[in-house]
């Protein structure tokens, strides 16, 4: 497939195709692997920090975005796609609000705050899009602030490919039928998500691989990366 | 098995018993994964840092640290093995300098030097004499100096077992009959040795992941810690 089909632009596509079951699964945490492990393991990374404020960066239906609400953290929830953002604003709470902002317009300045964190849960699955918004953190991290990524595996998601930077064509597999048009993603290694760190001026604060309890194997791993103090 | 048969204790005893299969292994570049790749990426990471001198721990019968030499790097080598380092010192050049401490004497201050690079190739097995060697490292670097550890890729190792660190037994499959009694070493997740680093004051500057050309995969994992000027 040529890069014109696997694209930062056909992500956004298929998120608005695909909003509808999205917000249908999450609501009922049908993804096995995110109840078991990811979710607990994003929440306790973000909290570990000790934040104020947060900014949830491709919030989707906002289910992260709530739940840091419960800790007493400020969170503010950005997605690309109208339908996702409406459906977090249905159940927002006064310790939330949602901005329909794309990453190229938050990476160019859109959203004038600055936060303690930045949490990306599952949500970086483009190249430039990602690679602005890791140029832009800086400016939307106050002093000591960190940057978490949580991510599928490089290693575990590789499959029979070669492990190298690439776009690679989507699947639903594992989802119901209700979902369509696979977003595609841009692979990347365990090394150039570290080098996406370091070469915007970030140093890498933690790195953990979730154990699946079931599988014995890690079922994401996250990058915390900070500015410093 | 028990932890007495999987120790710190049961490596060293078992590289002193095939020190001698191990030379004439080396000499002949025979490991295919060491001549395709890693023996490059190693040379390539630690002279990417221009250190004028270098420590190289679990030197073995000293290949690494000629070829540094070969870039008018100073170099010391340390081994445990007294054989090793006898077959060392018998191709030292005017640059380089071998002596015989355990990891344990090296953390314990018997070398009273400071480098710009300490380097482990293929060299950290072992538990809690690998523990005491990170503690180490700040008091055996410059200002501003880093360490630079070559070890198996732990997703690629990790086999069945659960991605958990721990004893694993060895194995010299791939290698002539010569070699027995294989070493065990201790097993640790990508985000354990990251930790190795953080928890004992070091950033992680860098991690690399060098690709085997035949496999598509990573054929070791690269991680450089640096003090900090």
């Amino acid at each position: 497939m040529s890069d014109s089909e696997f694209s930062d632009k056909k992500i956004l596509h298929s998120w608005r195709k695909n909003a509808a079951p999205w917000i249908r699964a999450i609501d009922g945490t049908t993804i096995a692997s995110r109840k078991l492990v990811t979710d607990a393991a994003i929440v306790a990374a973000v909290t570990a920090l000790k934040p104020a404020s947060v900014l949830d960066i491709g919030c989707g239906e906002g289910w992260l975005a709530r739940k840091l609400t419960s800790h007493e953290i400020d969170v503010c929830g950005i997605d690309a796609v109208a339908e996702l953002v409406a459906a977090a604003r249905r159940q927002s709470g006064p310790r939330e609000i949602y901005r329909q902002l794309s990453y190229a317009e938050l990476s160019g300045g859109a959203l004038p705050l600055r936060f303690d964190v930045l949490v990306c849960n599952f949500s970086l699955l483009g190249r430039e899009s990602v690679n602005a918004l890791f140029a832009a953190t800086r400016g939307l991290l106050n002093p000591g602030g960190h940057l978490v990524v949580q991510t599928l595996h490089p290693l575990e998601t590789c499959g029979e490919a070669t492990y190298r930077d690439g776009w690679r064509a989507g699947s639903w597999a594992g989802f119901s039928e209700d979902f369509s048009d696979p977003a595609p993603w841009y692979f990347r290694t365990v090394g150039s998500w570290v080098t996406l760190l370091t070469e915007n001026g970030m140093q890498l604060a933690a790195l953990r691989e979730p154990l699946h309890p079931e599988t014995g194997r890690p079922a994401s791993l996250i990058l915390s990366g900070t500015v410093g103090g």
